[in-house]
């Protein structure tokens, strides 16, 4: 087993991710997704990991190596733009007749995929792919299984022509390598599904895969709204914990698993419900009230304000606001009296546009979703599932019902009439 | 005694009370009214009474008869649409050669005036009607009165003809109803006041009617903002008490005479300032704010809401919300940072356009009055003494200045600019 | 020394102080500035006074005068407009002849500098001059020293024309003041600064006028955002006392130095944050969170209001609001959810339009300026450094981003548009 290379495929772009990007790198719990990523192979045993980064992530991904030294990390920096398939290629010199796991990180599962797959290997088949049945909608991959082996992938079938309700996750197992990246190369359009095709070409071909049927959690960082998912996915994981140099009120009540990193200060008549995570020298200002959330480091979270549901990264600012089932990245503050509106009137699932077309994003409840370094305005109301771009600002008592790209200024034009004010 | 019947006139449609229906069926402290009315007359051993229904209200007064099988209860479906006149003569068959007591459900008044009435009625009067000193306007019928007995009726006299300050109450005893009966018959026109006029028909044959001076607390449920005073004259009644289920935090606050019923939750730090009634299965969220209300079964008053003097239906939810002085229907929901404006900024008294009539509520603090499942936008503003209609929305970050019909949307159009944010 | 006469020039308007009026009467901590100013002088030891008063507020320094026989107070109503110097010269009979300390109410200043002036005094002087080193900019007198001599007054020079960073107070001293009567009646232009340019013609004509540095607390009255700097100025002054009849809840935590005056009731789980001041028979009510604040008396701080730095006059109304770094003049009321901003969303400072000269305030947070009596409507935004006039409304839900006058109606005229509630 310890032969096996585990090949991270970490060039992809972030862009149906906006107004948040580097996906890997957000950090849940004090680490980056990929640092939980390479924090769960670590613990399978293996230890030889090519990585493929794009020319963005690169330098962040040679940090990581930097403080991972335990394992064998190669890095590849993808010199193509043909998606998971140029990835693999790009890789090509370090797989050649080798055992190799393929891994997307943007899959998110329990450690028992590995336990399951491990137990799998022990068959020695050729080839494994990892798939969970799914009955909510997934534009992704939907696997075609008959006798445990993969026959078919269909690739973002329509809704209503899903050939079943299993899909596919990355994470493909090759006994050798080399007839993949063969298939690979055999595929002459640059399509988005290359990869898969590919994969389809070695069944057509007479090479048996075998089906690795996984049942646990399972997510996929994808949309923006996902975070909201992988943040519910880490904190069901938490132990309640203090970091040192902590104050905690009296008056402050704590309920459930609560982690609370150095530094934090938990103020007057403050209550948490747990499962919550409080990063370093972030403060929770009097008559708060924090559920379920993830909230970054030094961030102030402001006199009577609630956050539930929601992931807060690190340095923002509330004031006296409702933040529901919400995502914030780094350094926004939000003016007293701000909203973030989670539910609509008529009860519908959340609709928001991504790179122009529209998807339901299945929630019913959901919130803003603001990029770092944006400024909301006092009394003002953003309505469910809009997404604001960073270094943007939303003035004050306006409601903000249409996406706000970045780096710009929404500004209310009000009309009003001054009068003379008579006196009884 | 016991031989009285008492008819209970239930056949007035509550038009004015709109955006609420079916007076007589509002809840209050777990009751209707209509049943409060007959506990109040069971409580005098009276057992036989008569109630003149309407078409729509008929069906709920068979299931409260076989509620209240204790009482000889006869339903009556008015035939007509006379008003009370009318109604008096539906009941025709079930009245003749009876004493009868006439009771109006829409007055609320205290035991003591049955006390009264069945004192005065030791002296075998032929006929006895109750009135009340009351020195605001009140739109409604006022009695002359000449040595203890009835000389006449005026009926909505405007403010500067008021007769005196004697108001009539509908509670109206005949020794022999024979004659009123004729009385309302020899009414030609069939105007609004009949059953009045009959009544100085009476008087002028030279019938003795004698009066009888109720003076204790009284109220007439007629427009919306009388549910307020009714709210006030039930909590007064009440005396702490706790259901079964029951859970309130030990850093919560309870204050004055409190009725909390099963399967209430209390959370931290809430305040409750009696008198207070709190329906069942209800949660009155962290850090919220309850004085001098009636709230009604599985409502969420969420998260650092203040609720004054209001009375507030079932299955509501309330986000960081102040609702002051204000009526709310079942299933009403509020945004966060929604408010009820319940104080004009000229100090004056709250006036309110009833079936396109301006009346003067006479009340300084008045809020909203919100029909049965409307939605109220976060961060909007109601204003005072505001009436909002069953199932409708109100948008968010508006101000709401004028009444909304039932089933209607009113959405907020902003102007605003959106411009390059240039960084420093 | 005890011949030594302090002529206190009042007879300045407030016009620059604009909402608010009458400097010298502005309450801190109980008492008056300008019985601040009294008790100052008097701890000195010296007794003789004469305050040079306008037309307007001669009336309140009578009662004043009243109050404080133990000091020998003339008052001379100032009879032209001639600024200063003017005040001077109407306080001519009582000055002839006599040592003279003047000194101005409007700056504020620790015990300090009157030590400093005695010690200095022990040598005899012709003249003394006050000044204080202040790296900001003021747009007052600079004063040229060399070799401990006052050798000019640049009076209010551009910001890069400053002479040096030595700021004149007005705390002058002439062992003989003819010789200053004479200069200010040679000069001959009525301009507003005849007194500095009297004191530079005795410096011409060869008398020697001593330099005294002055190194400790100081600050100017002029513009109302410098109400601010005085409130801090007291407040770190005070020592925790509580007074008469005072209630405070066991769920209400006081830190710091609190000044608690007869008759306050601070309620459940109030969080007070000293240094703060709350006068006579104020409320401070559930979950309010006052900090680093005065509050005047009879105040109603209403349900979770945050009040953070800020000066509050007496009978001012809260209700869920915040306010940061501002001053409310008396019987200011504020509906629920109002927010007076502090912030600007560039972080740049606050600039205020002061008779139509726009003022840099020097200011990164900096709240709302309100007249006495005036009323702002729920869930509206008041815009950082905005100045409103007494009795003024603000409507409901708006943003107020300029500043209004007083006795003045501000209304928002809000499109909206109305349609059918189509329910699923």
């Amino acid at each position: 087993m310890n032969d096996i290379k585990v090949l991270i495929l970490a060039g992809g772009d972030s862009s149906r991710l906006w107004p948040f990007k580097d996906k890997l790198f957000l950090n849940f719990l004090g680490l980056s997704l990929i640092e939980h990523t390479l924090y769960q192979i670590k613990k399978t045993g293996l230890r030889n990991i090519i990585i493929v980064t794009n020319i963005w992530n690169h330098r962040k991904f040679s940090l990581l190596k930097q403080k991972n030294k335990e394992l064998n990390i190669v890095l590849v920096k993808q010199n193509n733009d043909y998606g998971m398939a140029g990835a693999v290629v790009s890789a090509e010199n370090y797989l050649k007749n080798n055992r190799i796991l393929i891994v997307g990180p943007s899959d998110l599962y329990d450690d028992k995929l590995y336990n399951d797959f491990f137990a799998k290997l022990k068959t020695h088949p050729k080839g494994i792919i990892a798939g969970i049945s799914h009955d909510e909608y997934f534009p992704g991959g939907y696997i075609v299984v008959n006798n445990h082996l993969v026959k078919g992938i269909i690739e973002k079938p329509k809704k209503d022509k899903r050939p079943g309700n299993i899909i596919k996750i990355i994470f493909d197992y090759f006994e050798n390598t080399d007839l993949f990246l063969q298939s690979i190369k055999e595929e002459t359009s640059p399509s988005d599904d290359v990869y898969e095709k590919a994969i389809v070409r070695m069944i057509n071909k007479g090479f048996q895969l075998e089906f690795l049927q996984y049942n646990g959690f399972w997510r996929y960082l994808k949309y923006p709204w996902h975070i909201l998912d992988l943040t519910q996915f880490f904190l069901n994981k938490i132990k309640s914990r203090k970091g040192r140099k902590v104050m905690i009120s009296p008056s402050a009540s704590l309920e459930g698993e609560v982690v609370i990193e150095d530094g934090v200060k938990i103020l007057d008549n403050v209550k948490i419900s747990g499962p919550v995570y409080i990063g370093k020298n972030t403060t929770v200002g009097n008559n708060s009230f924090v559920r379920q959330s993830i909230i970054g480091n030094g961030c102030m979270v402001g006199f009577s304000t609630e956050i539930a549901r929601s992931y807060i990264g690190n340095k923002c600012w509330f004031h006296n606001n409702y933040i529901g089932d919400s995502v914030l990245a780094d350094n926004t503050s939000m003016g007293a009296g701000a909203v973030a509106a989670n539910y609509r009137f008529d009860g519908e699932t959340i609709k928001s546009n991504v790179l122009n077309i529209v998807i339901d994003t299945e929630k019913k409840k959901l919130g803003a979703m603001i990029g770092s370094g944006a400024r909301i305005g006092v009394n003002s109301s953003i309505m469910p599932g809009i997404k604001i771009g960073s270094k943007s600002i939303v003035g004050s008592g306006l409601v903000l019902s249409e996406d706000l790209q970045a780096n710009h200024y929404i500004k209310l034009i009000e009309s009003k009439i001054i009068k003379k004010n008579i006196k009884k």
